[in-house]
Parts: structure tokens; C-alpha cells; sequence
């Protein structure tokens, strides 16, 4: 919950709406689904905005300064999303992980927004920012992870693998899976390592008196 | 290895000695390590050149031009490697392959040209070129992780696990890691998922009676 706090306590320091909020996140989506990280302009993001222009440009100097603060806005939301999520059988949650990040169904626009999360992520490097949340995100994703995992080994759902390494790997072929259905444009991609993903928590994690093969 | 000579046949259209080749895709590899991809330009480049720089400009005629001339380059290479690889034992063939793309150690500019690697790979979906030149790199390694676990299968070292999906599956862990670490500066990621990536081989390929653990 102290990520929350923090993301809620940076989200920009000149006041607005949380519906204002809501309308400039939006159309930088919109945007980054429609251009692109490189050609996604503070333009381009004004032309997908339907409240006063002004008010976008009041708020942001440049394209990078507003696209932190889209970052941090997604990073809160799948923090929501976790931490509503993360109560239940460890078996379930943990196919529930999977399947917010390895969707059965991907739409055009779920898949472009893929491809500019991956363009934004190549720029970490380049940028404190951008490195902060991105590593932020992963922790975030990495120690769910590990939490389900250890509460399944500790109710005896799972073998006792060790967690923390067993989370990073699948953490690894999730971004893997992620990073090259979204480069090549390959949906049939995206399901057959689902697929894969799946079976190995099935073999390597259920105990096989639980297994479902 | 038509793949191979269809690279050769691409490698640009006016004639230049190998040497003049090698020293450009050179000074390329030293611009993307110094300044990432999207501040690459063809004067950065220049400037990592030691011939005359007329003859770079003569050449290309810009960037994204250049970088895909640097992934055939980079392609061919990594085919050239596999081929002399792929002979041998299939468990220390598939190790190597690992070993190739996670090695042990990394020094800084192997670090940033990945880094700069998953720039150019981001930029696939708004590029033809970018996109069929990472499908074929994707596509050589696919089939070379394929080859080598249906070897295996096939002489017996291996279990009996679908080489193509098993495949796909490493493919995908292998991709995460690189994407992971060079995103976020982690060499230590590197060294942790390598393990895990061995171990994986070690208790779901292997045969019981050959296994290492």
C-alpha cells in the first residue's frame, strides 16, 4: 500500500479533477495506441483530448513529464487491480496473474498500447523517470508473485519450490511472451505461450494430487 | 542457409570492400552503445568512423537505413555462429545457446547494446523492414532451440516433451531475461534467471539417469 500512497502523493503538484485526470490519461492511450512512444506529440495527445486544450498544456512542459505521470497513473491502477485480486486460492490468483497479463482475447488497441509499453520501457535507460517506474512496475508484478506462490507452498497447494526464484522465472516468460508477441504483431504468439505458462504451474507448482494432468 | 544468402544478397546495393563494411557496422554498434537508439544519427555514427566519411554518407542515406543494414549484418552473424554450434552433443549445445545470449558475465557495452537492441526491436511495429529483419532473428532462434531439443529427443537424452511448444517456451524465458535486465541495468537478473533457465533445462528435459540434480 506505501507505492500507492506514494504514486497518489506525486501525481502532480499543480491541483485538478480526478475527472480531468481521467481525460488526460485517456487520450495519451488514446495516442500512444494510435502513434507510438517516438511520434506521440503533446500535439498529438491534445488532438484526443475533448476538454480545453489550455488545461493539458497548463498542466505538462513536455511529452515525457506527461507520460510519467501516465505511468504512474497505470502503475496505480494495476496496483488496485492486485491488491482487489490478490485474496483468494493461491492457484486461482495466480492464473488470474496470467491472464491479466496473457489475455485469451487481445484487441487491436490492447495490442498497440503493448507495443508503445514496450517502446516506453527501451527508453528506462535513458531516462531516471521512466527507470523508476518501470523498476516500480516490476517489483510490483515480481513480488505478487512471489506472495502467491508462498502462500500456495505454505497451504500445501504447491511443491515447496522456492518462491522468489520460481516468480522470477515465470515474471521472465511473461515479459518475454509479452515483448515478442508485441514486437512481431503475433497474437497466436501470445496464446500458445499462455498455453505453455499454464502447464508448467500446472507440472512444476500443483502438487500431483491436485494436478489437472 | 538460405536465410544467410538472402542476407548476403540484401547487403546493400552499391559494391564496398568487407573492410569498409566491417568498419562501419563498427562504428554503428559503437553509436548505439554510446547513445541508444533514438539519439543515434548518421553524425554520430560518422563520428565513430575512422575512414572517410564520405563514404559513409555515400552510402546511406539515414538512419533507419543504416540500422537495418546493421541487423542483416547482425543476423548473418548470429546464423554464421549457430551453424558452427549446432553440431554437437544437444545438451551442451542448448547450454551454449543459453550461454550465448545469457552469458556469465557482461561487460558495459555488451549491456548497452542490448539496451539500444530492444530500442530498434520496439520500433518493428512501425517499420517493414525493422519488423521482417526481427522476425527472421526471432525465427533462427526459434528453430535452432527446436532443432536441438528434437535431437535430443530423438537420441534419447531428453524426455519426450514437444521440442517446437518446449522451445517456445525457452524462447520466450530467454527474450524476458535480456528484456528485463537491459531495461532496468540488471546484470544481477542476468545471472539469477540463467540459473533458473539451466535448472529448467536440467529437470524438464532431461532424462532422470542423465540428470544433474
Amino acid at each position: 500500500m506505501y507505492l500507492l500512497h506514494r504514486v497518489r502523493l506525486s501525481m502532480g503538484t499543480r491541483s485538478r479533477s480526478d475527472e480531468t485526470t481521467e481525460a488526460i490519461m485517456h487520450a495519451t492511450y488514446r495516442a500512444l495506441c494510435e502513434h507510438g512512444y517516438p511520434d506521440t506529440t503533446i500535439s498529438s495527445i491534445v488532438a484526443e483530448f475533448d476538454k480545453s486544450k489550455g488545461l493539458l498544456y497548463y498542466h505538462y512542459e513536455d511529452k515525457d513529464d506527461l507520460l510519467t505521470d501516465f505511468l504512474r497513473y497505470l502503475l496505480e491502477r494495476f496496483e488496485t487491480k492486485i491488491n482487489e485480486e490478490m485474496t483468494g486460492d493461491p492457484y486461482e490468483t495466480l492464473v488470474g496473474l496470467v491472464d491479466r497479463i496473457l489475455p485469451e482475447q487481445l484487441d487491436d488497441d490492447q495490442l498497440r498500447f503493448r507495443q508503445a509499453f514496450f517502446e516506453i520501457r527501451s527508453q528506462a535507460p535513458h531516462s531516471t523517470a521512466y527507470h523508476d517506474l518501470i523498476e516500480q512496475n516490476d517489483q510490483l508484478l515480481q513480488s505478487e508473485l512471489t506472495n502467491v506462490i508462498e502462500r500456495g507452498v505454505e497451504s500445501g497447494q504447491f511443491r515447496s519450490v522456492d518462491p522468489e526464484r520460481t516468480a522470477d522465472f515465470i515474471h521472465s516468460v511473461l515479459i518475454g511472451t509479452m515483448e515478442r508477441g508485441a514486437t512481431l504483431d503475433d497474437r497466436e504468439l501470445y496464446r500458445r505461450n499462455r498455453q505453455h505458462v499454464l502447464r508448467y504451474i500446472d507440472r512444476h507448482l500443483l502438487e500431483e494430487s491436485s494436478a489437472t494432468e
